[in-house]
Order: C-alpha cells, then sequence, then structure tokens
C-alpha cells in the first residue's frame, strides 16, 4: 500500500491548531516564511518520501547492510536515494544558512521528519546523526572546524556519526575508556573501541565526520573527564579536498531486530587522528547541546512509524471482508466491528496528538534558537527542556503500542513478513531504547526536571497551558483539561516534597510520572485540536478523552500507592 | 545463560496453593498419583528443557525452516531433539491411558508446557498440535480411527496438525472453500489451499495426521456447513504400516517475525484422500471439543516466554554495573536502581500470577474430564468456559509486555540478536495472533461467556472466588479483592443490561473488560498465593496490589465511558 502523506492534517497543524507564523512573528530569521512555503514544502517531502525511500523500505530490511574489508554496503537502491535526497535538499532544512543551510523552523522539519520515518526509518538515521554531528560542530567547533567541515554536512555531501556508546558503558557514558593523547601538530591520538554506533560506516556518503567521545590523559574519573574530538573518516586538506584515511575502522556490523538496513557499528579506533571540540573535559556538555534535538527526532521516529502502521491498518480494515456486522452485513469489512474501531481508534489518538506535541515542541526549540526576545528565549528553554523527555518517550511508547496494534488488525497476515506490518514493530522497538533509554527519559523528566528545579519547569509548562486555554472555549474536555493540571501539580509536588526524605521516590515511579504527564498534555492537545477544527474532530478528540485518557487514573493510582 | 526450571515455584502452587492432591480426591484416575511423583516428573522436564530444548533454540531461530519441492526441514538438530522428545514420553503426559498415555493431569501438564515453551517455543508448537488432533479424535473419532491413529499420535511418532484457515477465511471461518466429495468407499477426495497451518510439513515424525476443515456438496453456507476430515500425509494400511503418500502437499512456508523453527505451511489438497470425523456439517463444533486445551497451551506460551526473558533480565540485571545507585555505589549493578526494580517487578508480578491461573484453570479441565461427581463437572465447565479466554489473551498479552521490558533492561544489547531477549519478543508476539486472536477471546468473553447466559457462568466464578476467600485470613488484599469483585459483578450487570439496547457495546468495550476481568483474577490469585506463602511472598504481592493492579482504574472508567 503506498503512503499517503498526510499533508492536510499537517497543514491544520501548522496555520489553524499552532498558526506558526503568528507564533514566529517577530522572528527575522522566519520573516520570509508564510504558510504556502510551508504548504509546499510538505507537498514535496510527501512525495520524495512515496516516490524515493517507501520503495527501498522492505527490500532495505530484507537485504540488511553487509560488512567485508571493513566496508559497510547499504541495500539496493540506497546509495542512490541518499544521492537524491542530497540533491532535493533534506539535510540542509533547518540548518545555519551561513554554511548553506534552509534556515526553515524546526516545527517544519518535525513533519517532515516524520514523513521520511514513516516510509523509511532505516534510510532517516543517517541523516539524523549527521544533524546531531552538525548541531555539535555548530555549537562547540572552532570557525575553522566550522569553514571546513558544516557546508558538506550540512549539503549531506559528506555524513556523522556520534561514537558515545561502548561496551561497558551505555546510559552510564562515565565509564568509558577511550583515550586520545596529544600529537606535537595540536590533534590527539585516539585508542579504543566504540559499539552500537549509527552509520559508524556506509558506502552512500564521501566522508564521515565523526564526533568521538574520548578521556585526555589527566581527566578526571567518571563524567566530568571525557572530552569531545572530531575524527574524520578521510583526512580533509586545507583546500577541502579529501585526504588520506583515518585509522578509525568498522569492526563488525550487529545483527538486530530491526532498522536492518541501517548500520549499527562497532568503531575501531588505533591512533585515529582527531582534533578537540570545546574545552577539555566538557564533552558531555557538548553532547547537551544536540540532546533536545537529537531525541525529538528519534521520539518522531515513534509518530511516523505509527503513522504508516495506521494507514495500513485502516486500508486493510476497509478492505478485508469477515465476520458478521451488528448491522448484520455478512462478511462485513473488519472496520464495521467495533473491537477493531477501538484498535483503530487508539492508533489515531495517539498520532495526532504525537504529531501536535512534535510540532509544539518544535516551535520552542525554533524560538530558544532564533527568537531575540530573552524573556521568551528563556521561557522556551524551560519548555523545551521539559518536553524533549516527555515526547522522546512516550512518542516511541506508544508508536511502539501504536505498531503493535496495527498488526493485530491484520491477524496472521500482521505477523508475516509480506505485508511490512511486523517490520514496523521491529523497526519501532528500538526508538524506545536509543538515544537515552525511555527509563532514563523518566529519569530526567523527574530528576534533573522536576525535583532538581523543585517544579519550576513544571509552573512553566502548567502556565502555558493555562495561558491558552483562556483562548478556549468552555466544554467539558476542558474542564476535564483544567482538573488533570491541578492534580498533575498536586501530584508532583508530593513527589517534590517526599524526594528530600525519600531520594529513591524518583526512580520508583519515574516511568508512571512520564506516562501521567505525557497523556496530560496529549488531552490538553486533542483539546487544542477539536477547538481548531469547528466540531471535525469532536468524535475522534472523545475517544481520546474516553477510552485512552482513562490510563490516567491507573498510573495516579500507582504513583500515590509509592508516596508515605 | 542456562534457564533454571522453576520447580519450586512450581511445586509450592501444586502442594500450597491448589493442593491438588486434595482438590482431586475422588478422581479414580488420578487416584495413584502424589506429589513426589508429580515433582519428580518437573524435575524432569526441566532437565530436559534445560538439556535438550533451550542449546537449539537460538540456532534454530536463526536457521529456521527451509523448503525444497515439497519438503520442509526443520533447524539442525530439532530431528534428535524431537525423538528425545518423543522416548521421553513427554507427548503422552495428559493422553488416555487405553491408547497409550500416562493420564496425568492437565494442571501439571500446563507446569512442563511453560518449561518448554520458555526454552523453545517454535519446538513445542509441533507437539501443542498434534495435541489437539488427539484430543479432537478421541472425541469425535470413530472406534477404527481411534485405533488407528491414536497410539502413534499420543507416543508423537506421528504428529498432527489442524487445517483450518484459508486465504479468506481467518477469524471467520464460515467463509472457507475447501470442498470434499464423498468416494465410492466411504472416504472423501479433498480440493482446496489452506493456509498458516502449523507444523503442516516437517522432517520430524514420519507421519502427519492432518484434520481438515472442508464442505461437503450439500452444505449450508457459513459455519453451518463445514465438516471435519482426517486427511493423513501417507495412509495407513490396515496393519498399521505406512501407506502410500497422500495428495496433501506444503506448496509454501511462511517467512515471519518469529517462531521461526516452527513451520508454517500453505497445504495444497489436490484429490486428497480423507475420512469424515463426527456428523457432516458439524466441523465446527467438533474443533471445540479442543479449543479450550489448545488455548490455555498457546496461553502457556506467553507465560514461558516471559518466564525466560524474566530470568536473563534478573541474571543481566545482577551483573550490568550502570551509574550510580541512591546509596552512593557506582558503578551499581542495575538491580539497584529504582526504576529497573519496577521492571523486573512487573514481570514477575505477571509470570506468578499467569502461572497460577494456568494451574487452577487445568485443575478445572481436569475436573471436568476426569471427575465422576455430575455437579462438580457442571461447575467446572463453566469454570473452564470462562477462564480459557481470559487465559489465552492476557498470558499473551502479558507475555509480550513482559518479554519487551525484559529486552527494556538490556538496553541496546537487548536489540541485538546475539543475547537472545529480542527472539522472546518476537516469538511470543504470535500468540497474542493465532489459535483466535485476542480480540476473538475478548469477544468471546463478554459475549458468550457473559452476556448470551445473563452473567451465569460470571456468577459461578464469583461463588468459587467467594468460597475460597472464606479460608483466607482478613488482610487489606483481601479486603481489596472483595471490592473489585462487587466492582466487577455491578460493572458485568451494567454491560449485560446495555447489551439488550446497544447490541455494539460487547465488541467497544470487550478488550478493556477482559483485561479487567484478568487483573481482578490475578489479584484473587496473589492474594492467595500470598496467603499461603507465609510471609515470604508480602512483597511481590504487594507490588502486584500497588503499582499493577492500579490499572483496573482505568479500564474501568474506559468501559464505564461507554455505557449509557
Amino acid at each position: 500500500m503506498q503512503y499517503q502523506a498526510p499533508v492536510d492534517d499537517m497543514m491544520f497543524l501548522v496555520k489553524d491548531v499552532f498558526k506558526l507564523t503568528d507564533r514566529f512573528a517577530g522572528i527575522a530569521d522566519f520573516a520570509e516564511f508564510d504558510n504556502d512555503l510551508y504548504g509546499a514544502i510538505l507537498e514535496e517531502a510527501g512525495k520524495f518520501a512515496t516516490g524515493v525511500l517507501q520503495p527501498i523500505n522492505r527490500s532495505g530490511d530484507e537485504e540488511g547492510c553487509r560488512l567485508q574489508d571493513g566496508v559497510v554496503t547499504t541495500p539496493e537502491g540506497f546509495k542512490e536515494a541518499y544521492q537524491s535526497y542530497v540533491e532535493g535538499g533534506w539535510q540542509s532544512i533547518t540548518a545555519d544558512p551561513n554554511y548553506g543551510g534552509q534556515g526553515l523552523p524546526k516545527a517544519l522539519h518535525v513533519l517532515i521528519e516524520e514523513m521520511f520515518y514513516s516510509t523509511n526509518t532505516s534510510f532517516c538515521l543517517y541523516g539524523s546523526l549527521t544533524a546531531g554531528a552538525t548541531q555539535l560542530l555548530q555549537a562547540h567547533g572552532d570557525e575553522q572546524m566550522k569553514e571546513k567541515y558544516l557546508p558538506n554536512l550540512i549539503s549531506g555531501q559528506w555524513s556523522g556519526s556520534m561514537c558515545l556508546t561502548e561496551a561497558h558503558a551505555g546510559s552510564d557514558l562515565g565509564l568509558l575508556k577511550t583515550k586520545a593523547t596529544e600529537n606535537d601538530d595540536g590533534s590527539y591520538s585516539l585508542e579504543g573501541s566504540k559499539i552500537f554506533i549509527t552509520g559508524g560506516e556506509h558506502d552512500m556518503a564521501e566522508n564521515i565526520i565523526h564526533l568521538v567521545l574520548a578521556r585526555l590523559p589527566d581527566a578526571p574519573e567518571g563524567p566530568k573527564g571525557i572530552s569531545c574530538f572530531i575524527v574524520p573518516k578521510f583526512m580533509v586538506n586545507d583546500d577541502g579536498s579529501i585526504g588520506e584515511r583515518n585509522a578509525i575502522r568498522c569492526g563488525a556490523i550487529e545483527h538486530k531486530m530491526g532498522i536492518k538496513a541501517s548500520s549499527t557499528c562497532v568503531m575501531n579506533m588505533d591512533g585515529a587522528k582527531g582534533w578537540l571540540v570545546g574545552p577539555p573535559h566538557q564533552g558531555l556538555r557538548c553532547m547537551f547541546t544536540m540532546m533536545n534535538l537529537e531525541r525529538l527526532s528519534i521520539g518522531i521516529q515513534g509518530i511516523g512509524l505509527g503513522e504508516m502502521s495506521f494507514q495500513q491498518a485502516t486500508n486493510y480494515a476497509n478492505e478485508r471482508l469477515q465476520g458478521r456486522a451488528t448491522d448484520g452485513e455478512a462478511p462485513a469489512p473488519l472496520k464495521k466491528h467495533g473491537d477493531v474501531q477501538r484498535m483503530l481508534n487508539t492508533m489515531e489518538s495517539f498520532n495526532k496528538a504525537g504529531r501536535a506535541l512534535a510540532v509544539w515542541l518544535g516551535s520552542y526549540l525554533d524560538i530558544a534558537f532564533h527568537s531575540e526576545d530573552g524573556d521568551a528565549v528563556k521561557k522556551a528553554d524551560i519548555m523545551s527542556a521539559w518536553l524533549t523527555p516527555i515526547a522522546k518517550a512516550y512518542f516511541t511508547d506508544a508508536g511502539y503500542e501504536t505498531c503493535t496494534i496495527g498488526q493485530q488488525v491484520f491477524g496472521g497476515h500482521g505477523y508475516v513478513r509480506e505485508w511490512g506490518m511486523e517490520q514496523h514493530v521491529r523497526d519501532c522497538r528500538i526508538a524506545q531504547i536509543y538515544e537515552g533509554t525511555n527509563g532514563i527519559q523518566a529519569l530526567d523528566l523527574i530528576g534533573r526536571k522536576l525535583i532538581a528545579n523543585k517544579g519550576e519547569f513544571l509552573n512553566v509548562f502548567l502556565s502555558e497551558i493555562k495561558a491558552d486555554l483562556n483562548r478556549i472555549d468552555s466544554s467539558d474536555h476542558k474542564h476535564q483539561v483544567e482538573e488533570l493540571l491541578t492534580d498533575l501539580e498536586e501530584l508532583s509536588q508530593k513527589i517534590i516534597n517526599e524526594s528530600s526524605n525519600n531520594p529513591e521516590i524518583g526512580q520508583l515511579v519515574a516511568c508512571d510520572y512520564l506516562h501521567y504527564t505525557a497523556l496530560i498534555t496529549y488531552a490538553y492537545l486533542w483539546l487544542k485540536m477539536e477547538s481548531a477544527a469547528n466540531g471535525t474532530l469532536d468524535e475522534k478528540s472523545s475517544f481520546f478523552f474516553k477510552r485512552v485518557l482513562a490510563r490516567v487514573l491507573g498510573l495516579k493510582a500507582s504513583i500515590e500507592s509509592e508516596l508515605s
């Protein structure tokens, strides 16, 4: 089944729900963008997703990546698709125009990312890591580095990788052992081995720019002794041409549950030459720069795959005849059975609210980065910090549930590879794990973002929503959202209070708290969409409020059971 | 990591929780069995699981089944393992001693099944289907058929398959098209094609006995025009020797998400010779005979895989050092982190309650089949009918969640194939789909078992529990269970009432109702286990009551939202 780019639904968010052009009024960098442009870009992105990415998605899963003599070959068609991707400018959407980027808002880019993840998650990862490397260099590289690497990373002609994880250092990067020693010429020599490196080696770009975390000889132990280095696969000569091969090589690729067309590499450095990015021992801080954007991107993987699974399940439920409907039709299409409706509605509930949160969060990242209004930037920074772990973890937890439901709609046909429904489940599963496991996201939310600042971020979040609720007419749903916000405030305060006597409390309830907060956020967003849709979304919104939102009761009780 | 057969936990259920020997007092067929025997059999089953089945589980997944020229080759080692399985008598545990079976209780067999599913789900399926065919023939075959086929099916020397599904007839078997026309000699000639036939063809047994659903020429349309036929792969001569090859052949095998070592076949019949089992047009009724047993068995797949995933996750959480614990230890084993404890506790909550329900339900199946007390049989029939859809659907839904959590504990290592955690997820996923999707189970529970008999089955279920609660000392948990039983009764009555005006209601709330009922059943079983354990299970039981059972609040609210 061909993917149908949901451009109308997306433009509804851009134009009617979040009114991006109004929201960005006063931001000089976006002054020339309007809804026509946004719509046109989304149309083109939809064509690229359907015409270029989807056709090589299942074949990419079947074929996978291959490693021979240190060379990784991507599946058939990937190299050509990547070439079109670069030529189409899809890597440079949000990047800095000073280095060849298009400077468009993240709030738009999240929608493009969704379409690409829908149609070929494995493919997207190469570009996602390149974007991460770009952002890090942009923020922490010196001017010479930026000039040398950024234009080719931004165009996608070169790709990037983030070399963080080691066999004994995953969630806890403080344990990493890779060593960097300074050479006479100011460069560094790196020794060590990294695992789970997405896009660490492949055949699609002419160079790969690795950002590597390592320890200097005088480094303190733990997370405060980690530095960041740029380690290109091929040296780049001063004239910009490709030079000699560097001693960073792929020793193995992982055999994984899914995203098989994405190369996941063991990268060995044997005297690889690198250059320090940012100050010594500040590597983890450098990583934090790109974290919000990368985590949002990985979250969107969950929405994209959920949407693809939903479209296929809807199509199948329309066509597959099975059983007797309550109106007597037999055999009736699956969609006439109430339990199948529940499944499709649940999927849509998650996808639409997730997409809205992606745009909302994207808009705060844009304000934080582009606005010149100091107060607005400060608020946007807080909102981004608060919403990012929610988006990453809940998009992907809900995405996995959604893909699993979509597979269930297909019955036995969902379990065989032919229909592609099981690939979505396998491809989605990793998004709950990498870029900080969803457990780590939950700890980030409740530890750093709630308890550590004694509810300050939560208050900003609540104020933003409450201010917006003033613009929405009174309704049952509005009343429900208001009550939930009060519940969230009270429960959060109890957790903060409890944490001073019981340091375990955050760990014990972290995941439930993240899901609880996410569902309340989704309720606000469904209300906001319903209100902007003039009645056309009432039924779908009601389903969410009746059937999905009910989960907050269990989550709240579960959290309260751990409070004294 | 080697599987640790949980024989002590199992014998705790057999001896202390359900007191099987007391429960079966008065059943002549079980008079000679005692706890020593049960314990010895479980010990042996554990050895077989660890020594024979587990070593070929991951290799079986990697290798898969292969089809060439109509011959299916199972992965290396499967044929030898099957031979040991037959020689060990593992196929014949519950079968009729008159035909070579051991006549042991199902309540014991469920525990053996769990161990085997834990260590090699693909392997188990061959025997599970053979058991289904055996039960059907035992109940509906004529004496000649029984003598001809049962001894070799019961020993496992021959295997069985159930040929139901066709491309356009899955959940709705009434749509099937395979035709059977009578031959002069009283046999039938079958034409048609079946899909998703587990064990339809393989190289482990010398003959395969297919039970095939087909239509006679004069058959009424729909489900009331389906007859059941026995169609052997090789004809069986009157002296019991193997005769000529029958015209039922494997045309293709499916490429699936998991259970790759289980052959899932397209079976084509081109004038295949068969014999009618049971009366004409009563094929679906014949299938119902074996349905409870088969559904329970498939449910246990969820518990078995959940247990294996739990053991591995626990082991990993003990050994993997990562992050700082709240007591300051760094790096600390994962198990010291509260969020990891939540994950492990959730897994154990589901596994232990599921295992208890399997034994409880198994004991009712035993009473229904073996007791000579008419009232006891009647009650046991109702309890089996009520509990079976709950067991099948909830064991597997919770099993999938459990395997997913286990994978999450491993972080990135859970996503790569090497550690085996992702295989459990893939292998478990099918159990929510086949043997009646979990949606079908939920409709069975709320439609046939609740609404159609106006709550009669529910009342028997409630009375059984209430009678047992009288034997349990008062406690907070007991009080909670009592309240939940009242809630369940009231909510069920509302659904029954509503259904007379709103025939959609069952479909709309079916899945939530099944989960709601299952969790309340688990609460009763946790209470019962806690009470039998003299304090040693209090902490684990409390976790279930505090953190997992809280979900009933959301489920209840979701159901109520659809009631007028």
